[in-house]
């Protein structure tokens, strides 16, 4: 079995993206336009838009199930207020339920939550509660900096993001730590913003007490966590330098790294300096690189043959990565694909 | 012939931090300051300062010639008006001159310049030109972010930082693109935002036309190039989505990357997938990790370590990233290095 941590419905068709501005727009009645929701996602408009990409492509690499969330780079937590992300969350998660709904063997549902430059994360757990307990998500994606590329709130081991934790905590879901689109022309939101987040997030949470506070909460970062593996020896020596305990033992109980990689030799390295038991498998597909890699031939974001090709990962390693990870990182995945098993439906 | 092409002056004399705050404090006469200058600066000093620890890890690890800057996390562009900041800059790089002149055969001179939030680019070419005109400095330190990781300037493709970039081809001097020290509690200096900053730089270079608008340009993004080589198949890809011609012809005419990476499996990574031509030896000793590598037994910052052990490098390989890229990008080394040989004496 193989799940991919890391799927965004990045081709959700248009009615999606025109809701989204329809509530930005000046003057909008929020609430009016949040009891009306997003028009045409009916059933078939929402398989057209699943199926000639996200489906097949999944098919053809032999993935079994995504964990499949709302755009990343869309969440846009810096537009509009506390009401507009919201509204705009509710309604995309909404359709990622339908799509886990309509395919309940090949896609779980992680939700987005209604972050706000303007709101404290307690703000969210309304949300995650309602996606967790009403409509069967499994995990969530946290904004660790919802000013898109400012940098302007409390780092996400702050104490005012602590009853997010302790939700996440109490519902038993994990969190991928995942900003969305820059707006300061210094970070692209692909090729600059993504690592730069995971990177420095990382030593954010090496150098708090957050999972002293918090020893069951679990977080994936993604992207191969940014610069983290490839400077892993840095991060030990600082540690050291610093006085914390080593990695193992300060953040590895708590920290998962994707394979989003888009090479051998990174994936490689990932499987050389991370224990296996805290590598998610993961493609990022459809995402930000869709294209054919000219000098192997396959697509760059095809993940699963680099995780093949690792040098280091025996059979056990390579199962742990591709499920039994995930399926202890997200213990409601675990209940759901017991309930339901994979392959059974369409 | 091994030259290192990235370290700072981390053990000054406690008389330049005290000049810095003498400078910062409330009411503080700048100009009068400027003229006495910092104390404790002798030439018994400073050679107390260099010997024990900089001088001796250099001879133990064989590297032959250091490219020596101030320390770079006190650069601190963000403290204090322009007028700090280049009271301070030329402050620091006169000592680093003053080593240079100690040590001619060990340590060749790069400069600080003299960045604000609250002023132009162009305003660091005079120092720029003091230092290489008049104290035979070969190149300097490029800070993308001056107000510390609050990234509230224009990128560094904009056409504000073009002067600067004029007198470096001019001068024929390359810049380290080299952030300092975070007044952001979202970034860790040495842990988060150094790799942040270098990882995001490369987005924004590959994403503009300053190298097509000044096709002599050096830089050199140091720590491995943050996360950079890790994501190669990333860059890549990204450059191919968006219609960019392939790295070798949009960056890598223009950009090195040093081999600062305190493990072997980086350094691995970097060698196999960056061109050697693209590669400078670096270990920034003595920086932010000094300790020994439990595992290994060695010095985490003993990157020649790593480069000895990198399986794809040949002779001419290790040569190149010893010495012979370095000679290139700084011709003003190489031009220093003819006029003094190394090994002549101190």
């Amino acid at each position: 079995m193989i799940i991919d941590c890391h799927g965004h419905f990045t081709t959700a068709p248009p009615g999606l993206a025109e809701f989204h501005e329809a509530l930005l727009a000046p003057g909008a009645d929020i609430a009016a336009l949040s009891v009306a929701g997003p028009r045409g996602l009916s059933e078939e408009q929402v398989r057209e838009a699943i199926e000639p990409e996200q489906l097949r492509l999944q098919r053809e690499r032999g993935i079994d199930l995504t964990l499949f969330s709302p755009q990343a780079s869309a969440m846009a937590h810096h537009r509009g207020d506390p009401k507009v992300s919201a509204a705009w969350t509710r309604a995309c998660n909404d359709l990622i339920h339908q799509v886990s709904r309509l395919y309940p063997d090949r896609f779980a549902p992680v939700c987005q939550l209604p972050q706000s430059p303007q709101a404290a994360p307690r703000e969210c757990v309304s949300e995650l509660r309602r996606c967790v307990e009403e409509l069967g998500f499994v995990g969530c994606n946290l904004n660790p900096d919802p000013s898109g590329g400012h940098w302007t709130g409390a780092p996400i081991t702050d104490r005012s993001w602590y009853p997010l934790y302790e939700a996440m905590v109490e519902l038993d879901v994990p969190a991928m730590i995942h900003v969305s689109g820059s707006c300061n022309p210094n970070f692209h939101t692909t090729g600059g913003y993504y690592l730069a987040a995971d990177t420095t997030v990382f030593m954010t949470l090496l150098s708090s007490r957050l999972f002293r506070d918090f020893p069951t909460l679990r977080l994936i970062l993604p992207h191969g966590g940014g610069a983290v593996p490839y400077h892993w020896g840095r991060y030990r020596g600082l540690a050291q330098e610093l006085g914390y305990p080593p990695l193992e033992e300060s953040v590895l109980d708590n920290l998962w790294f994707d394979t989003c990689l888009y090479g051998y030799q990174g994936v490689r390295l990932l499987t050389e300096v991370v224990p296996v038991e805290n590598i998610l498998f993961g493609s990022e597909m459809i995402g930000a690189v869709r294209g054919i890699d000219p000098v192997s031939g396959h697509a760059y974001d095809d993940t699963r043959r680099y995780v093949e090709a690792a040098p280091r990962l025996d059979e056990g390693g390579r199962a742990a990565i591709y499920a039994g990870n995930a399926l202890r990182v997200y213990p409601r995945l675990a209940r759901r694909t017991a309930d339901e098993p994979v392959g059974s439906g369409r």
